[in-house]
């Protein structure tokens, strides 16, 4: 027998309703807070022409992307692998005219084949910012302020940002000595802080023990002010490690007086997987989730590969990642209540209707119907269309004895074997009902 | 010289920060109310098996998908073309158990080629519902009663739904004798109101001048009780065509009743472009806009493709037609405000943060800078990049002669020439600023 096709593509996301709700609650938390500072939301496109996005992306990345051929032009189509370089395209064609700094916002997915990655990390959603046209060490810390408070805002436990300026490492491994390839691969194993692996690259290429050590300890060290108190000594008089300690201490010094100092580790060793960043950068962590949720930093040669250069920064947070890391309590809260159920024959469908408008206007959801049994049949189906939607209460029109302007209002409680039925007027129902276990929206 | 190549795929989204901001917002607020009618969000994969999937796709609509290879399975993915059909797969697989009926909502973008279109048609933003699991008139009657509730909250102008039954114009044709070929054409031409070529397929199989007759009228007619009685007279006895009409005639009450019939044209010639509705069908339309905004209807044999056989129905909204049919001014209510720029010297950075915070929680978006001029250059200094950053209003911390506690509120006013500057106390801000131009989100 020939085994079973997997009818959903693999690592792509699916959300059922009560993951959707939180998902679309989150984001939209998170996109009206980022406009309090002053970011405003844009929407891309979800493909693009590969020869005009791929100067801004890493080989690495453009390895994984999604391409497919556009029929009528017979060019190449990108599936987005990365906002930032579709947002620095799009600013450098002119978007924002002369306006700057540019501060822009974004939720959408990206897309890249992660082979070896399990779970939903073939589309991934983010939310994020980009600040353009500003080179200070305040865009730096706004940036950062604005992902910490974000993220203390939504409840994230117990969450660490690292914090570093890539300039550091990389002039550490170019007065090295170590070949351009030893670098690059020194590089990449520092930023996946994977020690062995940075330690045979540099025996392989012979490095001096001190040189090696020094190298060894900037990727490994993390901390506060004592990290930044090492890299000077590390530094001495040397300009091209000095400069990014300035600017490193300038930011940290920020966030220190900005109170964000208990979120901040140090890390001189930072220095993210994009190939773009050239300045202070960062990634975000949680004891409970082994991989980064996000984080961003400084790109001010990106724009110019698209032709206008502007210095920019800016953060990406990976949904998915976020979401598994809180608390589902705080998710929780403000579920969707059940839907009321709205019975009337068609004599009474017009009046029903108008009810039902005043019930939603009041943010309580409601299912109506037509019936057309008899009026003595009326309790009957009105208990079995409950029964079989699952609703908590009932609201029927029509039934015998019930005064003109009024109806019997029917709840139905797991304790209790028989509905319980009360007549009421119709003008109090969304009085009566507007309360616990219906939350609104 | 060689013609400049686009640098955006022709027929893709970008929305800057306004549109984008409407766009969200129009979204947001529909899935809202949909949630008051009972129906969940939820969020689907961008792209989906073509094996699997085109299964629900009709024959032209798979000529239109984007298709790309799956590197790790070597399956063809496709980009969905169709959310109808994408729900149809998730519930037919399960999705939702028992649980019936499943009232599903939706907000994204759907990706067609569409060649002879100009504008933004190959990556459709839509918003819908589907109800799966009822096939009765209060079903059909829910899901166009929610969908002109929508499109009256929302203030779209001027707007009508054509209301028919697939069946009516399809036994019609079945009886008449064509030819299947001519049977799909006719079919086709009807659907589009294209009149003339219906009847040159009609006259090319040489069909009686009576059966003609029918046939055209069928297709060209709309109105209200008047083409049900012209439907009774042509269908006489014939129950493929009674039971269409009735249905349709139950439905049309139901919508009466609700005090909807203003919104109604019935057109018995109604079929949809898409091979899966097999019920009550229907489109949006208004004056301002040549081609449908939305529609729906009901696909009782779709989910049974996928190997679960439910009943159901639903409608999609074509997102930028809708916004294109909405007043601007309806639209351009609510813009958000210009940010306060708040500026302090790093003594007083910490202070700024504070209240920073306090500002974005009344709703107003603030932009924090730490300055290091000195203190007497301060006011020329928040006036130049006031001006910079075409900000209204800044708050400047640490200028000379300020007592602790207070701040210097600077208001730029395009009448005059000067800034008017005032020394107020900190506490007071929230309360003075938070009144319009600064409208929170």
């Amino acid at each position: 027998m020939k085994p079973a096709r997997s009818l959903i593509p693999i690592g792509t996301a699916t959300f059922g309703p009560d993951t959707a709700r939180h998902v679309r609650t989150l984001e939209s938390q998170l996109i009206t807070r980022l406009s309090r500072w002053g970011y405003r939301e844009i929407i891309l496109p979800t493909f693009e022409y590969l020869d005009v996005l791929s100067v801004g992306l890493a080989p690495e990345v453009l390895e994984k992307c999604y391409k497919f051929a556009d029929w009528t032009t017979g060019r190449i189509l990108v599936l987005r692998p990365d906002i930032t370089a579709q947002i620095a395209r799009i600013v450098a064609m002119g978007m924002g005219g002369a306006g700057l700094p540019l501060r822009l916002s974004y939720r959408t997915t990206v897309f890249r084949y992660e082979a070896e990655h399990a779970g939903r990390e073939r589309e991934i959603f983010q939310v994020g910012i980009e600040l353009i046209g500003m080179d200070d060490p305040n865009a730096d810390a706004e940036v950062l302020m604005s992902l910490i408070e974000l993220l203390k805002a939504v409840g994230l436990p117990d969450f660490k940002v690292s914090l570093g300026h890539v300039g550091f490492y990389h002039a550490l491994l170019t007065r090295s000595g170590l070949s351009e390839a030893g670098q690059r691969k020194a590089e990449s194993a520092a930023s996946h802080k994977d020690l062995p692996a940075l330690e045979a690259i540099l025996s392989e290429e012979r490095l001096p023990r001190k040189k090696t050590k020094v190298i060894i300890e900037a990727a490994g060290r993390c901390g506060q002010d004592d990290v930044l108190e090492w890299g000077r000594a590390v530094a001495g008089k040397d300009v091209a490690l000095t400069r990014p300690l300035d600017r490193l201490e300038k930011v940290y010094h920020l966030l220190d007086l900005a109170g964000l100092k208990d979120h901040l580790l140090l890390d001189l060793g930072e220095s993210r997987g994009f190939d773009y960043y050239d300045g202070v950068v960062f990634d975000v962590f949680t004891s409970s989730m082994g991989s980064e949720l996000g984080g961003g930093g400084r790109y001010n040669h990106l724009l110019g590969r698209f032709g206008r250069d502007l210095p920019s920064t800016g953060f990406a947070l990976d949904m998915d990642r976020v979401f598994a890391s809180l608390d589902p309590a705080v998710l929780h809260a403000g579920a969707q209540g059940v839907p009321i159920l709205l019975l009337a024959p068609l004599k009474q469908f017009g009046a029903a209707c108008k009810l039902a408008q005043r019930l939603r206007t009041e943010g309580l959801p409601v299912i109506q119907e037509a019936v057309v049994v008899g009026k003595s049949a009326l309790i009957d189906h009105a208990r079995e269309r409950t029964k079989k939607m699952g609703a908590v209460t009932a609201i029927i029109f029509g039934a015998p004895k019930v005064p003109a302007q009024s109806a019997i209002l029917m709840k139905c409680t797991p304790q209790q074997k028989e509905p319980r039925l009360s007549t009421v007027e119709c003008h109090e129902l969304p009085h009566i009902l507007n309360g616990p276990p219906h939350v609104s929206v």
